[in-house]
């Protein structure tokens, strides 16, 4: 077989007989395919897609380039939740507690951020002495002890993915539905699990921009999970704000231990709520998504999710005062305010801006290689639909770095809409597939 | 700047600013941007195209990759002629010769064969001791002597095209009409010609099987022409059937040696008639193509594009016993006939498939690193229309090796057509543009 005729035929849009992806997944991982043929495969395919059975030979030739993760031996249903990336996105870091205080085991494996978005991984990293880099043993241990682990792609799950994103990142791939459905499944599979449930975000904050795209994604995805008989559910939500009030790291953690404790923002509660109800449903002990909502209502309210956590942290090597003290987690030397230029309704939010925003202040990482302060960070301190007074403060900013506050603030103030309005209703939930 | 923003904006649709192509290929040719990212770059291509003042971008940065020929001292026009290749075409070997006879310089580089179809560089090194090999001092040298010279591409002409081809190859993305126009005319432009003919060859043993195609590349290069101020002119040519009737080296220079005498195959003398013609009116010494062909078919007649030959050979060092004597090139040391399968009509060619007979004996390369034997190669003994009866001869082949001959012969025999007929008429000059 030569490289050459599968791209070929990809550009040509021909189908691809069966085994030709394999073919070529393998022997880039081997080094027998080059960058240069597979930049090539890469671009045809954002041109023509991928047909069904092409992509499920990709994700599953991508998740046997590694090692899998097996939890066959841990009892009941293990079930992921993924979101597509947002700004304030905690979410994960409450979740996984809930959903395994109510009898769901959370195999949860996650990323770093990188550009407006932040990582989970880097949130948790706030919190001294967690350990995140854990093997295929540990994790398996933690989720039969806990039924939950919070861990980082090890170097040995899906290798296939970690060089094909590499590739795609600077040869302007990245925007391919199948090869970003691809990449997120193939991780997600690779963790042993029996069902997923999707957060695709859409809107100025997220990858997806519109509705019919976010769409597309979530199809893609489950259609892969079920092609591999997993119980695949997706929830479109909104990410024309950001989610919370905390961007950042260090407090987006303290915000969704706060949501354990019951005094999470609303937006935040409700969605993990939603999303935790999907994965109880997803994970056979709900029967409906009103009896899972009921469940997760009740871990927050009798602490439950918050023990499970303190317990999880403290297995992981972490520092549980953390739990308890926002001072017990990187702190920034200084602090300010960003005023309102003028008086008006806020609108809304160019979140990618917000997001961004954060990331010049050191949150968040331009480039890969870029390290990440975890005490700054911004908070909101307006919603859509708040009257405002010309210097009214907008936000909170924590920061170490003097330098990097100019260009953080004036990015985030051309992230913040005020006019006459009126302001549009924009519920945190647009949809659910399938 | 950056690459991926590049190949983005391309990929996308979006017109490249003025400089973007440029620092693109210059980077390239000095390892900034790796064969990766000018993969996806030229996978963009192929699915976007390139707009008119992109392409004058890219091909003047690939000549200024590298050395430019300066012809300004001579006298006179300079102009060459590009074939886009084809099976049995020997016309540069008498053309060149017949033009510098009638007062035009033609300063020719030619390239190498690949795959059915063969190069002019491989059928003038059956002349022995003939030297393509010669620099850009040489080259202007010969041409202020002789009126011409035949030489190949040097490592110094064109960098970023022998980079860029080497990586198209690979990666399906030679088939893009901009890029195979801007490969081509780069390199002629370096050459320091005023004016150029176009041969674009249509039909089976062509690059470009329609018309269409051709007509879309004999545009795009003649456009690239006139955006650089030089005078271009396209004949659309047919080669749904091998020109004259040797295919392969040695055979192929005696053939256009026996134009020069006055006794050459009809179709080759009369496309070399035509193509000089066009040559004669874009270096101004003939006010219209008639005049142009009775200079040609004069020149012909009393041996001056002979004796034009004979002067070159001899100044590139070649044995000029070539020109008198078919066994003063390499000779093959076995011959045998194919016959008719059938009796019947020879209704046509698959003319790749003749080609790729030729090169399965040794006469052409299937990879570019294959060493050629010089003296092997077809005759063809029929021409569409005639009848033939079973056991008649075909074609002649000349081979040294006997483990070489059954793919050829039976490649061959796929490649002719005999049946009932009607056949159809085949002009040889399809079209002229501008």
């Amino acid at each position: 077989m030569r490289a050459v005729d599968v791209i070929r035929a990809k550009r040509d849009g021909h189908p691809l007989e069966p085994g030709r992806i394999r073919w070529l997944v393998d022997a880039y991982v081997n080094g027998e395919v080059g960058d240069d043929q597979m930049a090539a495969f890469a671009m045809a395919v954002f041109f023509r897609g991928l047909a069904a059975p092409e992509l499920t030979e990709l994700v599953t030739s991508m998740i046997a380039s590694g090692d899998v993760i097996d939890l066959a031996q841990v009892p009941g249903r293990k079930v992921d939740k993924h979101s597509t990336g947002g700004v304030g996105d905690k979410v994960s870091i409450c979740l996984a507690p809930l959903v395994a205080s109510c009898g769901v085991s959370v195999p949860m494996i996650s990323g770093r951020g990188l550009g407006h978005t932040g990582g989970t991984l880097d949130k948790l990293a706030a919190i001294p002495g967690f350990r995140t880099d854990i093997d295929g043993e540990r994790f398996r241990g933690l989720v039969a002890d806990h039924g939950l682990a919070l861990a980082g792609q090890t170097e040995r799950l899906v290798p296939a993915d970690r060089k094909l994103y590499a590739l795609r990142d600077v040869t302007a791939t990245v925007e391919s539905i199948p090869l970003i459905a691809a990449s997120i499944m193939s991780k997600k599979l690779a963790e042993g699990i029996d069902g997923l449930v999707l957060d695709v975000k859409v809107g100025s904050g997220a990858f997806m921009k519109t509705r019919a795209d976010a769409e597309v994604l979530a199809r893609t995805m489950i259609d892969i999970g079920t092609s591999m008989a997993k119980t695949v559910r997706a929830v479109l939500t909104n990410m024309d704000r950001p989610l919370g009030r905390a961007i950042g790291n260090a407090n987006e953690t303290w915000e969704a231990i706060e949501v354990l404790k019951g005094a999470g923002p609303s937006d935040v509660v409700a969605l993990t709520v939603e999303l935790g109800a999907e994965m109880l449903v997803v994970g056979e002990v709900a029967s409906d998504l009103d009896e899972g909502r009921a469940m997760m209502r009740r871990a927050i309210a009798d602490g439950r999710g918050l023990d499970r956590l303190r317990a999880l942290v403290e297995a992981q090597g972490g520092d549980v005062r953390a739990l308890d003290r926002r001072d017990a987690m990187p702190v920034a030397a200084h602090e300010t305010v960003i005023e309102a230029p003028m008086k008006g309704l806020v609108t809304g939010f160019d979140t990618e801006a917000i997001g961004r925003a954060a990331m010049l202040l050191g949150g968040g990482r331009a480039r890969s290689t870029d390290m990440i302060d975890h005490a700054v960070g911004i908070e909101l301190l307006v919603r859509p639909g708040d009257a405002v007074e010309r210097g009214r403060p907008l936000a909170k900013v924590d920061y170490n770095d003097a330098g990097r506050l100019e260009s953080s603030v004036s990015t985030f103030l051309r992230g913040v809409r005020i006019g006459p309005g009126p302001v549009a209703p924009a519920p945190l939930v647009l949809g659910r597939l399938p």
